[in-house]
């Protein structure tokens, strides 16, 4: 199944865990794993908290702080946004996830978010449910 | 399966190759993948090497080195671990690795290890085992 | 089902999409998912763009620029090689990924790649095919 996210910022994390959730119901499974891979060279899916909505800014500024903007990439002379690359490629576009009882078993402050790193763009998320 | 893991440290790694090889041995599952899934929002889960037990304190050194406990983050005023969180979105909560012969499938030098980045605490780690 | 790769430089990626595609035809597996597991402890695996080789390069100088090849980490006075574990242990050895109609499922700038970070090498890859 596929699922599509608009993002709205350059850099921005957009919650999926209800959409993921939704297309683990429609396979019918009921227990196995969730695999959510985004199909794109700059965004990422990671696992994190949402409630405290500061947290996915506080994980670009110390990403951006890490990994510089702009730093005489060689891409950035192609694209503008080799950044972007090299986030997608430290992050890593997917996560596998624990299916039980026909749903995700996430810890109590855990959310799958789809992570933007060159938006605002329309990004295409692939799901596969596994039984076990 | 769940299993537990009891930390001690603010910032540890915690062996659990035998514990997961114990899960697929229940599981009877022989040839797969098994998903191993930390179900907290400041822990992760790597493979890397645990004879020279010196590796941990050299990834952890580089980590806190890359992305500071403190920098002014948000959720420090809520928390005080956006640092915890930060490296466990970096990190990734899981890893998914092969099963062979109803055992993990690893390199001579990799175990699998809980990383804790906001203990001590007690653990819960999700295995599912998949067969191919 | 296990390839090799020979890496010819220290740090290199290696564009494995081909080989991983030829494992998924070999296994019969028409939909579900892919793990590619490189069984070392300095290698990693990840999935970007391979169009603009650039990429590669710039990939590695934001990596080397954020965890430093030598700063006093205690597994340099064993092996010398503390960052190849250091950059394995937060890459990760390994992606999961879609299989739909008998072959993977990227997106159209997606490649799989070997990550080589204490080459030249020769390097095993596991791959397990499973059916959704």
């Amino acid at each position: 199944m596929q699922i599509t996210v608009e993002t709205s910022e350059h850099q921005e994390m957009v919650d999926i865990t209800d959409k993921v959730n939704k297309a683990i119901r429609e396979s019918g499974v009921k227990e196995g794993v969730c695999n959510v891979f985004a199909l794109h060279t700059t965004a990422g899916v990671i696992v994190n908290e949402n409630w405290d909505e500061n947290i996915p800014d506080d994980v670009f500024k110390a990403w951006n702080n890490a990994i510089p903007e702009h730093n005489n990439y060689q891409h950035d002379s192609v694209d503008g946004n080799a950044q972007s690359h090299i986030l997608s490629a430290t992050v890593s576009p997917s996560e596998t996830l624990p299916v039980r009882n026909g749903e995700l078993k996430l810890g109590r402050w855990q959310s799958v978010m789809l992570v933007e790193l060159d938006g605002p763009r329309k990004r295409k998320v692939e799901i596969t449910v596994v039984e076990s």
